[in-house]
């Protein structure tokens, strides 16, 4: 048996941040699957087969994608991003628990930059001191946990990565994230809505928490809100080393 | 005036793991800076020339790097992994406050796969759920600061990157972080100590929280510590992504 799965993340948008590990990958790959977006920013070429599947079928397409390698294929499970937050690396695991016959399957997780790197990058360095990362879909949590780790992070004074803020089917769980927060005593703290950066629609803007609104964040958006001390210099956002 | 200066993440280690926009910048440089060993990583070349540094250095180095860039020189400043994570983004800015002088000179940061990324993909998924970044160096903020956002991170049930865990000059930090975490009910947890990930020195080491040693880790170590629900499949490890 030949096949094998490699769980990769392909960046914030740009080709130019796809690492060359993954590049490789996907240039020896027989089949690619993922949310069709992401399937959709892997050049075409012969030999290699597309399987774009809808959001929200991540355990099936984890499923899908290693029954393909354990037949002997080479598959590339694609993610944006990095593979392991909040994406594909933790449903094939899912998928491989809940069925042991894939358990021989040779996988790899191949790293990427993650969405907060992307973002923090454009708008300076707002991650430079502790922090966290918080995803605010509460499809598989529940809310309620949402809000006191979010109360426990402004307590910690973590800058805080906000990933996935918004959705249409509940387009109101970021307001609600801010208002804890403003609550919490981060009124006057720095908030990054930093949009499908490296694409031709990268939009990137800077209010404090308690003029922000959650209309500023999209789908392709992700919210870093600083900690304590962050502050600006010049167009840059940055958290000092040293500790607020 | 044409200088510019890109502050850069190298990755964990191997080059396969270096974007092609860091790749770019270090091909269009004149200068390149940082400290010593990652320098190193870099290959010579005919019109680049290097400027290593020690460690601690970081200040200085930043402050090198915007007078070269101010002088009209093409600088790239490298970082291992992501430059905005620990590393020399924040010192860079922290230069251009204290000396406005810099203003104008054209910054990028270029991001990178930082550590705990390449560290979870080795594992596995440890950081598929919630989880935040915590530096365990005290040079710059009280111990103290540190041991409560310890607490809280596990009262948040975040997974937990422990950046530093050991130095030369203090090699108990991290016997400490791990006396904390079990105080606060973190002993069943378990631990990745990942080391030198993607280099010929990679060790990748898991053990639970209680039956961790400080000495398991060195100064090219990244320690992953998991959620509640962070578990084994096979020889993977992985943070479900629903509430532990």
């Amino acid at each position: 048996m030949t096949g094998w799965l490699a769980v990769a993340g392909l960046g914030p948008g740009d080709a130019s941040l796809i690492t060359p590990e993954v590049s490789a990958a996907l240039s020896d790959a027989t089949d690619v699957l993922g949310y069709a977006p992401y399937v959709g920013r892997v050049p075409a070429r012969e030999g290699l087969r597309p399987h774009p599947s809808d959001n929200r079928m991540e355990l099936k397409r984890a499923a899908d994608a290693l029954k393909l390698a354990a037949e002997g294929h080479k598959v590339v499970l694609v993610s944006s991003g990095d593979p392991g937050v909040f994406a594909m690396a933790a449903a094939v695991f899912e998928a491989l628990e809940a069925s042991p016959e894939w358990q021989d399957v040779a996988i790899r997780v191949l790293p990427g930059v993650t969405a907060m790197l992307a973002a923090a990058a454009r708008a300076g360095a707002p991650l430079g001191h502790d922090f966290c990362a918080v995803n605010l879909s509460d499809n598989l949590k529940p809310w309620p946990l949402i809000e006191k780790r979010l109360r426990l992070a402004a307590e910690a004074d973590f800058a805080i990565a906000l990933y996935n803020p918004r959705s249409v089917s509940r387009p109101d769980r970021l307001g609600r994230a801010l208002e804890v927060l403003g609550e919490a005593g981060c009124g006057k703290r720095m908030v990054i809505f930093a949009s499908a950066v490296t694409t031709p629609k990268e939009r990137v803007e800077i209010v404090s928490l308690q003029d922000a609104r959650p209309e500023m964040a999209d789908m392709a958006t992700l919210v870093i809100v600083g900690n304590s001390a962050t502050r600006r210099v010049g167009r840059w956002i940055y958290s000092p080393r040293h500790a607020p």
